[in-house]
């Protein structure tokens, strides 16, 4: 794990070495926000927009932020710049704050703690591209409303992964409890189907993903060759449909071949979503 | 913070100087389970059933434990000799483990980390007994299915305790997606009307809790003053209640006597919930 550089409220250490209150409410509760990007060429991926999506997790769970936003960017370049990796995955994670005693009171904590990951991301596994992934089905127990919080209160994916893994499969779609598919654990989720390219809409309850919103984008621009709808999508959807993929900022676009074990499409990676791959690198890069 | 003292994984810390990685699942994702009790006379509160219940915690979260029960008493045992209080709180904190790298997956965990937090008990205020304390209610999102698994994953009960305080209340009763009452952020709750003491079964979402199992064992053995039934109650059954109180295992029983800003009843603390309190500590001492 010495690969990782860790700032802690604006000390950097080693993976190993970097260590919190065990009175985090973070520690405690899961009283935490976070985000993940990246850095291309050093560069940090959209961290403005990060940055921002942070501050509104928190704003949706009462957290005051003690940090600005500027302080927050200066510590995360302070990270990156400490660390050799031209291309690195960031972890940004915001807690309430150190709690003076046990108790759920927010009124408890001091100011918020700020941790910063960075480590060199290796390139996805080349049978991702090759092969493509495989997924099941995940019901989740809490209610949808809108795009959701990134927190510290993350069980729920924890289980859908942990099933994903025991049914031999690369991860999970969840499930909302209206029936639609909404995301992966730590993905967004896409299908195509006769030729237009889907994907559910924030209100499902989907986490507002940054290659997302690049997609969305491209799309608004005429950047990409498929046109783009936003619909709420259920499980047959995803099992009719031509082409699914996943999309992350760390992993950016992986073909989806197989859910709950029967191929999608011809079950190869699609052609369409290969070209999409393409479109997307030159497109951030 | 300096009266706490903290066993991590078997050594004993000061509160302020505990720590722990920032790679603990607990830390990055809620993934961990806990147990709160407390000391009478150094001696702690069924402490075999609190830790069959972390046991069972653990189980609806697919969290094998790495410390045996024997091992988990035995540091729990040694925490609360190190320390010079006779009447302590007793906190156990079960996670996951540190994880290798950033990611969901179990499997990149470690084995588990214990915690365990001991710190002298004050008395409740003696305001609480005079007076009673003031409830609110709170919608709950999270679909009930059954007694609760105490996790990491904290987050619903700490927006609903900042509501309450914001409504200048003393905490909220949850209210879950079918409507019904299931208990309050950290306490179990309880209703008596026409001579009938009521408190929320298990399957509506409900903490199985050591202080809620003595009083259904009380009633058994016929060592209460009141008939005592499980049933599902709604708001309104709170609200024209002739008492009410919630319990908890360091706070024992405490009177409830405004919800929503309005009175319980006469508005003082109930005559049975004061002799239900009396009857508790003689059969717990």
């Amino acid at each position: 794990m010495e690969d990782f550089l860790i700032n802690i409220n604006g000390q950097i250490h080693n993976g190993p070495e970097a260590q919190i209150s065990v009175f985090d409410r973070g520690f405690l509760y899961g009283d935490s926000v976070y985000e993940a990007t990246r850095t291309f060429n050093k560069k940090p991926f959209r961290i403005d927009q990060h940055i921002e999506r942070l501050f509104q997790s928190a704003e949706k769970i009462s957290l005051t932020p003690t940090f600005s936003r500027e302080q927050i960017l200066s510590e995360v370049l302070k990270t990156i710049h400490a660390g050799s990796a031209s291309d690195a995955t960031v972890r940004i994670v915001l807690t309430r704050g150190t709690n003076s005693d046990l108790g759920l009171d927010p009124e408890l904590s001091g100011p918020n703690n700020l941790i910063i990951f960075t480590k060199e991301i290796k390139p996805n596994p080349a049978w991702w591209i090759a092969d493509g992934v495989s997924m099941i089905f995940f019901q989740k127990k809490i209610e949808a409303s809108g795009s959701l919080p990134k927190t510290g209160n993350y069980q729920e994916n924890i289980l859908a992964h942990k099933e994903a893994h025991a049914q031999k499969a690369y991860d999970a779609f969840l499930v909302n409890t209206h029936g639609f598919v909404t995301e992966g654990t730590t993905s967004n989720a896409w299908i195509i189907k006769d030729g237009v390219l889907y994907t559910p809409p924030l209100k499902d309850g989907v986490l507002d993903g940054l290659t997302r919103r690049a997609l969305l984008e491209m799309a608004k621009r005429q950047k990409i060759i498929l046109p783009l709808i936003e619909k709420s999508l259920n499980k047959d959807d995803f099992r009719n449909c031509d082409e699914c993929f996943i999309t992350s900022t760390t992993r950016n676009i992986v073909p989806v071949t197989k859910i709950e074990g029967r191929n999608v499409g011809s079950g190869s990676p699609g052609v369409m979503t290969l070209e999409l791959l393409k479109q997307y690198l030159e497109f951030v890069n």
